[in-house]
């Protein structure tokens, strides 16, 4: 049934004001989910002088951002960039996320978070977040499990990229061995909440949305153990309560290309409640279709010198586009059906769990084991992929000569990272909440909702049609912080 | 500015019914919007017993159906189909439209469509719609100025979709000479409103909607000579008001793929405003990504044997798929950069308007003179292309051997398709709100708005991303007639 939530939530149905009876507690700012943007909604917001309020629908506040790898996306010429010897200014980053993240980015997002990262960087450090300040070279992926704080998370060295914009790495990830380095910068953010005087109630789950007769949002309907409270937001409600991967009726009626991945990353919580929050006292959602959609083939970095090719045997786009581009391009233009040939000198342990589709001494004989390729079109993409690779130039898609090399070595393998065969493609949403960088949530017509503020994935952040790792994060502190920042402003 | 609407409209931002001092007009059914969908609603609203007013924009009502070339897509065994000796079946029908109108086609309203799509054809030749009984052969092209009944208008005979379902043709087009066969069925559905006893006020714009303090919309804001007027609608408000191609600020944030191409086809008044007033009322927009997208190069049959490449030389698709199929591969899939390649057999007048990239000889000095493709790869499309066609199969893309000849006949020429040269690229939008197949609107959690209902392009319709010409027709009348009916049948 797409025509219900799998809970049959109510989160879209907004209640009016003077059908409150009782207001069981008030806060100026109500922050609605205690993840990364919530978090540094509340710090920065409390910092403002504002008294706070977080409502947690878990036992414990934390929600995706602790489970990400703890990579934001930064630069500009952070610390940590000059540290490890890049060089790196405001105006490249823009231009390389504006063409990065588009058809469709938000380029007045992007210009703020661009012109603000560096001090971005000062605050997140100033929070007690600590980044190594080694780099990670390229040839060793992206999210190994080491504790270096510097990476390149995205497409910046490779064509076109690195002719629009003068490239950086700008992965910056926070310092912890193994893939946790996102809780224990949850947890870092989130011990000073206390301190700071920030309220945090746990097990409670908000929805609908309270607004008085002149459509401002003035507070939430929030059921603890069963019992509905009305929670009272004296200067603004501040919706952080993630995107909607786990929504399967919202992903069949917004974004049936992404539903279709069946690996889904998020937290219980991405549910998309707090987007139908928004919705139900008139906040615009957009860019619901767009998502982060990620193929992993290149954690073993030598497979980059592998060849990628589409259903009739054509190569599609360079194998050094970083993982979620090459996700988006699968899925969008491939219809998720890709392929990758290796030659002996490539075929090593690690290798991927997926099904070995043909093994040949010959790209003639590789085609005829593959059996789905058209007939020669195998033969022919190799061959003049190797006649590029011993020239040093890709004709067809600039792969950068690093990874260019001949496949020379027989056997040749043909691995099937189709999305019916390889379980690793895997995906997250990036629609929400209309939203200017302020937090400030707009209606259909790009007007204000009074009292209303969304950031991190409630809202839409600066990636649209392309993503780069380290965008999420970057978009749920940075967001979070100009949120509450915003929230706490308002006076009557 | 994409914060703001041009005509800084208010159509989001509904009414409380209770600030209404004075309703100055009322009528159990109230529709917004005097095109397809809305004459259609109307006559049905009538028929069920219900007092109805339609509300119309512009100085006369028409829309945009009344400036399309009047193709309705139906099927399933109507007469005009049997006439013409062509067997259908719902089954048939729905199979068809599922795989073309996907991924996100809605099934449940192709599969009520289908089961009535024969009645909808009495339904509207009922009405006084005349339809030839004749067929226009395939080869001779989709929408020429012949005044034939009955073509094909979408992919049924092309891989894979001859194989997913049998194919027929259903492009149902009323019998008028020329391209205004739209103008003559509207002027003939219109001109049964009076008689009828449906009333029709022109020179209105409506917005925003008014609701009750239970969220039930009793009725719309309207501006009459620039007077405001509340009108009331004991039963219900029916959206019928076009979709949003000619809003800017829209398609950037919904639809900035389809933002990018320049001929937008739709009336002055698809400006969204329809959809943006149900959005006040809480009603979910969805799919707004999707939008139909034609890349009319084939309307000189002879054109589909010729052979489409991408930007690097590669095939991209089989040129027999419909025109808007292609438009939309060419754009999501290709960036909107193709291009096509004829022998000088297949080019003849009249001419393609667009440039000429490059003639030559043989395929080495065309790709030569091209200058755009990398070495070999143009050279090595089109001996493949030639091979396959020799042989009878086309080996990659299965176009169908009718048009499938080599290209043997010199001098050789590139005719440059892509999006920033060829003029008659074109769009609209098929994004709207979230119906049942009644036209009851849908909230973000999926449930009904009560008092609201919307069709044609103001609703998310059947095809998602793939269309095929004729569902829009098709759309507007059937689910204008349904959302009639449905708001009509409430009583208090």
């Amino acid at each position: 049934m797409s025509e219900t939530t799998p809970d049959a939530s109510h989160a879209a149905h907004a209640r009016d004001a003077a059908d409150v009876k009782t207001w069981h507690r008030e806060a100026d700012v109500v922050v609605v989910g205690g993840g990364g943007a919530g978090v540094c909604a509340a710090l920065e917001a409390r910092d403002a002088g504002a008294e706070v309020l977080v409502l947690e629908r878990a036992w414990k506040p934390g929600g995706t951002s602790a489970q990400a790898s703890g990579q934001l996306y930064m630069g500009g010429g952070t610390p940590l960039q000059k540290a490890c010897g890049f060089e790196d200014d405001p105006e490249e980053m823009y231009k390389y996320l504006v063409a990065s993240c588009g058809p469709g980015a938000d380029e007045e997002k992007i210009r703020v978070y661009c012109e603000r990262s560096v001090e971005h960087y000062h605050w997140i450090t100033g929070r007690g977040v600590p980044f190594k300040q080694t780099f990670l070279p390229v040839e060793v992926g992206t999210d190994p499990d080491t504790d270096d704080g510097l990476s390149y998370t995205g497409s910046e060295l490779a064509y076109p990229f690195c002719e629009i914009a003068k490239p950086a790495p700008r992965g910056h990830t926070a310092q912890q061995e193994g893939e946790n380095a996102g809780l224990m910068m949850m947890e870092t953010l989130l011990a000073q909440l206390e301190p700071a005087g920030v309220s945090v109630q746990c097990d409670t789950i908000c929805e609908p949305l309270i607004s008085d007769h002149e459509g401002r949002v003035v507070g939430v309907v929030a059921t603890v153990n069963g019992e509905e409270q009305c929670i009272r937001a004296r200067r603004g409600v501040v919706l952080t309560a993630g995107g909607y991967i786990h929504n399967k009726a919202m992903l069949e009626r917004y974004a049936p290309v992404t539903r279709r991945v069946r690996f889904r990353l998020g937290c219980d919580g991405d549910d998309g409640r707090g987007i139908r929050m928004g919705m139900g006292v008139g906040g615009d959602a957009i860019r619901m279709e767009a998502a982060c959609i990620v193929v992993p083939f290149s954690r073993n970095r030598q497979f980059v010198k592998g060849v990628l090719v589409n259903a009739v045997g054509q190569r599609f786009c360079a194998e050094d586009l970083y993982q979620s581009l090459l996700g988006e391009i699968g899925m969008w233009r491939e219809d998720g059906k890709i392929y990758l040939v290796l030659d002996d000198a490539l075929y090593e342990q690690p290798q991927l769990p997926t099904e070995i589709l043909a093994v040949g001494e010959s790209f003639a004989e590789l085609e005829a084991e593959a059996a789905i390729f058209p007939q020669g079109s195998l033969v022919h993409t190799l061959e003049t992929y190797n006649r590029d690779a011993a020239a040093g130039a890709d004709t067809l898609f600039h792969k950068d000569a690093r990874w260019l090399d001949p496949l020379a070595k027989p056997p040749y393998v043909v691995l099937d990272l189709s999305l019916e065969k390889y379980p690793f493609w895997s995906a997250f949403t990036l629609g929400g909440l209309h939203t200017r960088p302020t937090g400030e949530v707009l209606d259909a017509d790009g007007e204000v909702v009074p009292g209303l503020y969304a950031a991190g994935r409630n809202a839409s952040g600066m990636p649209a049609h392309g993503y780069n790792s380290g965008l999420s994060l970057a978009d749920a502190t940075f967001s979070g912080r100009l949120a509450g920042v915003a929230a706490a402003a308002h006076t009557d």
